[in-house]
């Protein structure tokens, strides 16, 4: 039994898809969210950018006495997660390597697609980490740049979002890929415009669903559950005040926070 | 006679635009630019991150011994110029100012379309000076948060880029405008795009071009232009290394620089 809540940060609020399937999981864990809203996107970032964020991040939730840490930010896991795990002692999980066993579960012809931000993508992490599990697999990437701001503008189902869509994904489709990881945290929300362009036969894999069901298992494991019987707690920071922040939590966690505004610099 | 170099902050990379039109009217001027990558977009962040960058980006500047800055970025121009100004001595020029006095000269119905980002346009500084300086105008905005991330794609003149503006520009061009300030650095860029939506019967104004007019006029009359007839040196600093930088130096400036990086938190 262990009351402390779960860390999760992210380069902003994107990573409330994240909060939603651990709230969906383990609706009685208390959780610590922080969205570096001033600082974001990470996506077009270096990785030394990426990593300095990532651990002052880490040192902020570490205030709030956190049992775990979830990195809900594709590019900062793919970029930092290594760095993370050799300067903190706090086990800290990453949705890119919960992304990946659930794509290597849910293909069957072998034939990966992979989007995500520039970052990410670049990084190869996805690519990396899925052929060390199986060098059989074949994995294909895409960058799709757009994909965060047409989330953000609420353009998730409309034309030009199904037209960018359709120019980012043709590549992917001609490979033959039968499952597509949705590697950043806004695509959920696009996960009907992109469904409609790759058709049912391709699998769509949402890798903050899988964390959420590897922190669940790991706090079982360390018999560190919450197990009192009301609802967790949940509560927000950010590094900027940002109107984005209620209309994404509208959207993901079909309630409304207020965010407490923290300056991030100083950790 | 004054070689002292003249500064250029921008929240990233589309002030390069900026540095264009410096370039074309003052050939003989030394530049100095900063693009604050680490920290980019300053669209989406409020009032007070965007005045606490400004301030840092101007404190680097004066290590350069600049003789007059120019804030490239019109969500800083538009957020923070009044603050720039009572807290430094040295002159600072915004991109807003002088895009209003060309938006004015531009016009002939009296009806003027502001396109920016979200930040910009929030704020109503256009809308505001605008109609300060004549009571008749009329001002009509538009956020455009797509057209960035279009711009850095490459996706200057193709169907998803035209698709966004044709949306984006409907309710400006039913208003009735014969004028349209670019709002954002990036948005020159995409000139050909929204000037074949908008047709030739709209003028674009871009503030870019006002700015470096502005400023020239400025030297000239307090004396401190650069009369070295050789051409100016120009150097570029980055808060982080992009590879946009390299891009949209090409398409900017035609020609390739290599930016040097610096840690801004600490000015």
């Amino acid at each position: 039994m262990d009351k402390r809540p779960i860390g999760i940060f992210d380069s902003g609020v994107g990573g409330l898809t994240v909060v939603k399937q651990v709230m969906k999981v383990m609706p009685h864990e208390n959780i610590v969210y922080f969205g570096d809203t001033a600082r974001l996107p990470y996506g077009s970032k270096s990785k030394e950018a990426v990593t300095k964020f990532s651990k002052q991040n880490v040192r902020f939730l570490l205030t709030k006495e956190v049992k775990a840490i979830i990195v809900a930010c594709n590019t900062a896991s793919s970029n930092s997660l290594e760095e993370l795990h050799s300067a903190f002692d706090v086990p800290i999980f990453g949705v890119v390597d919960a992304g990946v066993g659930e794509a290597l579960r849910s293909t069957h012809n072998k034939k990966i697609g992979v989007i995500g931000t520039a970052a990410t993508v670049r990084s190869g992490a996805y690519e990396k980490m899925i052929c060390k599990k199986d060098g059989e697999m074949q994995v294909f990437s895409r960058a799709c740049p757009l994909f965060v701001p047409l989330a953000e503008e609420g353009w998730t189902d409309n034309q030009v979002a199904r037209l960018a869509a359709e120019k980012y994904l043709e590549d992917l489709l001609a490979k033959g890929i039968d499952s597509l990881v949705l590697g950043c945290t806004h695509y959920p929300l696009l996960k009907k415009c992109i469904g409609g362009i790759v058709g049912d036969e391709v699998k769509l894999v949402d890798p903050a669903k899988a964390t959420a069901k590897q922190v669940k298992l790991f706090l079982q494991e360390k018999g560190i559950v919450n197990l009192e019987e009301k609802a967790g707690e949940r509560t927000f920071y950010l590094s900027d005040y940002t109107d984005m922040f209620y209309s994404i939590c509208q959207k993901a966690l079909k309630q409304g926070y207020d965010p407490e505004i923290i300056d991030i610099e100083q950790f």
